[in-house]
């Protein structure tokens, strides 16, 4: 194609790289925080009966009305304040687009998918690293609200990848201070147990992030956003108006019906985290890091491209990072069944033992 | 919310109506342009072995790639050449996002999302009304092109909602004379038998759109963007990485395998269109306008509201449209089934008469 054409795009789009959501190269998958657990036949037969059902024909109900009523009695509020997304990815995606051209601050490391969709909508990324403990530096973020007004902070709670909540009180500071909207993005929530969710009623900013991926039905791609009704009403002028599929509503239909499952299954990958987490400190040259998600943050006192490498060879994935600030010599682990932590772990320790001999 | 937040929304997206898809209110829908017949059994049965084996707890394959290998085969390109969307409307939302801000040109009336997807992304809108005939107006779209430059025509073929198919010639004027790019949009490509698939060798700046949606499959939102390589590498940029989850991936590539009963289906509504374009000619006060789509447009000498709500009081839903420009006065009804069309027929008659009397 010529130049000429190809400059019609963005130097924004241009001037990045695609999200690197890799294929499959081992069978033991613990890199993308999935829930390990497949769906217990009986319910699978049921979800079965229940896709068997649609008219695939039939375009889906636009704005997955079901969805927002279901969903809406779960958290105790109005349907008005809820949106489904294709994933948290299209509700990031949303926000950025419905925005002015502005900035959005982060703190950094956290999910890439907040500064891809911002600098693809034409807005400028701030970015404030995290402290020593992976917390918020909130003398440097409150200087940045001051100085640059971002339309919209994005927050990870617990943040991905390192693991851990940020102190709330400082959340509290930013949901005060911020001169646009606070997104929390809960992806992780049902793994740390907290959530921004009571504090709705006090700040109007605030926008909470939720999402399916995590609790066991990544395949979906089901998200939610939930915020004030005025915001969610101007939201929905940008939304696609078919984006969630029959097949994905009447899924996240069915997980309502059968949450409690889903929640006993996160309960124990919370267990395992805590195990993993005491078995990974007895290995010498690796700092785990603590958790309230369902993976792991570690850092490695070897070459992590050699580790990640002699993972995949015995076929266990973890995810590698760049070389870049706080990810520097650090690995995320995802919290796998009891087996295949037990595997992740033998292999580990063979790994680490050889590249320190 | 205060008013200070909401104006951090763009004034484009606070100024447009949400896309009003709204839900069944009369059992028959004639008024969505789906593919009026269901999967036959044995292919149903084929189909939810194929989701039954799905993992709903992983993530689904980002980008799709089984599908571009398929689509690509099928239609004698390279893989490269094909993106996967959330329908045709997500695929439209890329191509508006990816561009700097510009304009946009459409003919009107045409299909609303390019309008709904060109303001969220920032870009203004140029609209060049359809001649007398519903054929494009060259003159007016050539000076548009040069004065405004737009980085997009959007061109739906047929166009939706008049049905017919645009002077090829002067497309391909257009396509010589754009200095960005034009998408044909195929969406009812399978009912006009013409494509601008073999023009792709000679227009680099121009991109097709293709869907599953009319062909019988809406539920699943699955759409294609064929264009050349250089610039769907751009726009893989913008996609967001797990745009089209695993149960629709599954069902798009098994409707690759049985293709051949979804064509046979095409070939019945095209059938069944000429059938019921001849009745409606007969019914005085209807003028039904020729159409290579599954849905016909016509002219009514009564109030379409009227119309319109009298079909529905009788469970018949078909699209109305708002009285500006070509479509004052106009209707459009979706191909049914043969018993679905023979009873609009006789309750559009019933009430042409009472309106008339």
């Amino acid at each position: 194609m010529q130049t000429h054409l190809l400059e019609l795009i963005k130097s924004e789009v241009r001037g990045q790289q695609a999200y690197a959501a890799g294929p499959s190269i081992a069978p033991i998958r613990l890199d993308a925080n999935e829930n390990p657990f497949p769906l217990p036949e009986q319910l699978r037969t049921e979800f079965m009966a229940a896709l068997g059902r649609l008219a695939l024909n039939r375009y889906p109900a636009p704005g997955s009305p079901a969805l927002l009523d279901g969903f809406a009695k779960k958290y105790g509020i109005s349907p008005d304040m809820i949106m489904v997304g294709n994933g948290s990815d299209e509700l990031i995606q949303i926000l950025c687009t419905a925005l002015t051209a502005s900035c959005i601050l982060t703190p950094v490391p956290t999910f890439v998918m907040y500064r891809i969709s911002a600098l693809n909508s034409g807005h400028k990324v701030l970015e404030a690293p995290l402290d020593e403990g992976f917390d918020l530096d909130l003398t440097t973020m409150l200087e940045l609200l001051e100085t640059h007004q971002p339309a919209l902070v994005f927050l990870s709670y617990p943040n991905n990848p390192t693991g851990n909540c940020f102190s709330q009180e400082k959340m509290e500071t930013l949901l005060a201070k911020a001169p646009g909207l606070v997104v929390v993005d809960e992806a992780y929530g049902n793994f740390s147990g907290r959530s921004f969710l009571p504090l709705l009623s006090r700040h109007e900013n605030l926008v909470i992030l939720k999402t399916l991926s995590k609790i066991g039905l990544a395949a979906l791609r089901i998200g939610f956003l939930i915020g004030a009704a005025s915001l969610v009403h101007e939201l929905n002028k940008v939304r696609l108006p078919y984006n969630i599929n029959s097949l994905s509503q009447t899924a996240a239909g069915f997980y309502l019906d059968h949450e409690d499952t889903f929640l006993l299954q996160a309960a124990e990958i919370v267990k395992e985290r805590e195990q993993l987490f005491q078995a990974m400190e007895q290995i010498p040259g690796i700092r785990p890091y603590p958790s309230d998600a369902n993976f792991i943050f570690f850092s490695c006192l070897f070459n992590t491209n050699q580790v990640y490498a002699a993972l995949c060879t015995q076929g266990i994935m973890i995810k590698n990072f760049p070389a870049v600030g706080h990810l520097k010599n650090c690995m995320r682990v995802t919290v796998g069944s009891k087996r295949e932590n037990k595997l992740f772990l033998g292999v580990l320790e063979r790994v680490i033992a050889k590249l320190g001999a």
